[in-house]
């Protein structure tokens, strides 16, 4: 009889565990919910762990995730640099004016453009960006925008260091690493920039 | 004793269903995986389901993610036109020369950007754009970017039909809908844009 109780013990506990494991998936999030959350939790990281690298596995889904960027016209106008030698690193970091975290980044992407495949290349080219961005949230690493493009002498500091054909421009300089400390997305919607159907 | 037997075979039963729920968790991809795929399902979809409309609960979160974007200086250049009206639909489909699919496309967003807030509206407004381009991928939408910047010609045509101010400029004309037929996502990767520390 005391045998019998036990089993009907360990039933019930092993029903439970069980209801909790459903109860567990019912909230789980839909990839929806998860990709929009993504897009939302993007954020601009300027510190980086120090020594901590960005792996190959890691910077081969960054820059594949980055070709999957729509093209006008599919003239896909993008070249991709990407920098993890501590001496240039520095270097774009003293030559740029809004660069200094490129000192503590393990490393940098970037993302320029083929001015002669398209009149348009740096709407292509920002497309990849973003796509770069997103794929360093969903991996947990940081990575930032910092403008090249329109800016001559920051284009011109950066092709100092780098011999990039003359009829490629860089966009921008995008460090990636580990994220260090806490960075909070900012909060931008606004309805009031919604206009329906007039103005 | 048949009752404990009975009980056993309830307790092993249970043990492997919930065995089972764990390796089916096992197989499940990670919220990264979710989102890389995402960014590389999305493609351009211009023929949509005739009549069957983008909720305003879809459009909501199409125009939230759109806003999520990074912005230089955090200026925010974007202002964002939603076309619904059947009429106006079908006059940019008559007159942008790559619009004809808004014929059948329940509605359209029309990403414009702040001339005077920021001199590279073009470039954050790209990024509004890919968001809105990866959200409706995730939800199951079909859209995609048809261009009215840089061409004088398309943006005019925009213009006449909707009262833009002056220093408002439209970057693109984004269908929406949901997908008709199979469509696939072009494969772009080519390891030889990619650059390494130098060109």
């Amino acid at each position: 009889m005391n045998k019998i109780i036990g089993l009907l013990f360990i039933s019930l506990a092993l029903l439970t565990a069980c209801k909790q494991d459903k109860k567990g998936e019912g909230i789980t999030p839909s990839k929806a919910e998860i990709i929009l959350e993504n897009i939302h939790n993007r954020k601009s990281v300027r510190d980086y762990i120090p020594g901590k690298a960005v792996t190959d596995e890691e910077l081969d889904k960054l820059l594949k995730a980055g070709m999957a960027a729509p093209s006008g016209q599919n003239k896909q106008p993008w070249e991709i640099l990407v920098i993890n030698e501590r001496e240039i690193l520095d270097k774009l970091a003293e030559g740029l004016p809004y660069g200094k975290m490129l000192t503590k980044a393990p490393m940098a992407i970037i993302v320029c453009g083929d001015t002669i495949k398209s009149n348009y290349w740096y709407l292509d080219c920002s497309l990849v960006s973003q796509n770069i961005l997103l794929a360093a949230e969903a991996m947990g690493l940081g990575a930032v925008w910092t403008a090249a493009y329109p800016y001559e002498d920051r284009i011109a500091v950066i092709r100092s260091l780098i011999d990039i054909p003359a009829h490629v421009t860089p966009l921008n300089v995008i460090p990636v690493g580990h994220p260090k400390g806490e960075h909070q997305p900012k909060e931008k919607w606004d309805d009031t920039k919604i206009h329906r159907n007039k103005w």
